[in-house]
């Protein structure tokens, strides 16, 4: 029997004012977005970012977990006044937002009983029925709850945990990509390329990308697909392209 | 007569396979965020990244330019089969889909009569009625369709177009921010730091951001205003807490 295709989907939902002010560059997008891609055949569809704005991060909740099969949050779930993202999808899902008991023993042992104050017990509130995403760098667990998962903002902490999540997520099948760098200019293949696209409009996602290098200027072409008999046909079709018009191919 | 704050805002919609797939870390939103921010007095309110699929983009179109006073995009508007922003764009608004007279005679002069092929014709083409935005490093110009800026998706060219924005868009209050640092945690300081928040909730916006530095834990402590006076008060408030709490400051 032949194995059937299946696409697994997920949004990014980045909630940070610190990214929308230009004070921070995002490092999670795309960390987030590979590991997804070659970790779990997860394809990211649409990421948003946010301001620390409790309605509008239960809008965007609702909205995404509705559309993707999962939706992956980063930042707010540390212990300041500004950390409102458990308690924004608590009330996105109508479930209460109260003490999660494994946390709380997690960060209780973590910090002492004397040391445990009310900032860090904050950080073992969730919304209930949440499970636990542990966190090997810093004690402070994300949770998932339905279909969405929460992690933190701090880059290091959020690679830290990414593994702990697989064991939640259904895996989709794995999208295979080849690249092709050839000295040119796009304008130059646009036409050609274009009609290999449409020959493999059901299979294969050409993407084409200029580049810089060397001094000299180039057009990356990514051929993306499940299926790698496809995505060798293209590859091969692609290097014909470049052959017929005198094209040099780099290679990297 | 007291000047009022004007709040003007801006969506940005990043428009590419590319960065959802991971094989590209976007480089525009912060660099976009914090042109708007610190030389138009424009806030970000949300950023969008989508995949180059003429009906997603449509759709983002039409919401986003509803709900911001102006809507960024990046990417997808270069000669390749994968540039649909523009088409997009011009379905969006129900506008006519055809050759703009100025960029077509820019791009005319630029790669001369002979080289002019259909690739390189196509962007010139954009919605009835754009102005352009023009692109001093490689000819091909961006445009503003009501409230919608449409830029390149590679960084260094639009860097070099970004200030041909600004005759477009109208100014809001500059937002002044300060930032305090401090060698502690942030549940050491969460409560106090909430009820300054509190205080001045209707002026100004804390963030408070971990980090690492010189082989310790400190807090960033960002305080955003128009108001340059109320700043201040916050700023100071932020301080006293510190040398109550004996909590060392660093200065950088």
């Amino acid at each position: 029997m032949k194995k059937k295709n299946k696409k697994v989907n997920a949004a990014i939902l980045i909630i940070g004012n610190e990214i929308l002010s230009g004070r921070t560059q995002d490092k999670n997008i795309n960390f987030i977005c590979n590991w997804l891609n070659s970790k779990c055949g997860i394809a990211v569809d649409e990421v948003r970012i946010i301001p620390d704005v409790e309605k509008v991060i239960i809008k965007n909740i609702q909205k995404l977990s509705k559309e993707f099969n999962y939706v992956f949050t980063t930042g707010g779930i540390g212990p300041t006044h500004d950390d409102i993202t458990a308690i924004s999808i608590s009330k996105a899902f109508k479930l209460k937002y109260e003490y999660n008991e494994e946390a709380y023993k997690i960060l209780e042992n973590y910090y002492g009983k004397k040391k445990f104050n009310d900032g860090r017990k904050k950080m073992a509130k969730m919304p209930k029925g949440s499970k636990l995403i542990h966190n090997p760098s810093s004690a402070a667990p994300g949770f998932i709850i339905r279909n969405v998962l929460s992690l933190p903002g701090v880059p290091s902490i959020l690679n830290s945990m990414i593994e702990n999540c697989k064991k939640y997520l259904i895996k989709g099948s794995k999208v295979h990509s080849k690249t092709l760098n050839l000295f040119t200019v796009e304008s130059n293949i646009s036409q050609k390329l274009e009609s290999i696209q449409n020959d493999y409009k059901k299979n294969v996602e050409i993407g084409s990308y200029p580049f810089f290098r060397l001094g000299k200027i180039g057009v990356s072409l990514v051929s993306r697909s499940t299926s790698k008999i496809k995505l060798k046909q293209v590859f091969s079709e692609l290097k014909s392209m470049a052959k017929s018009k005198k094209i040099k191919i780099l290679n990297i």
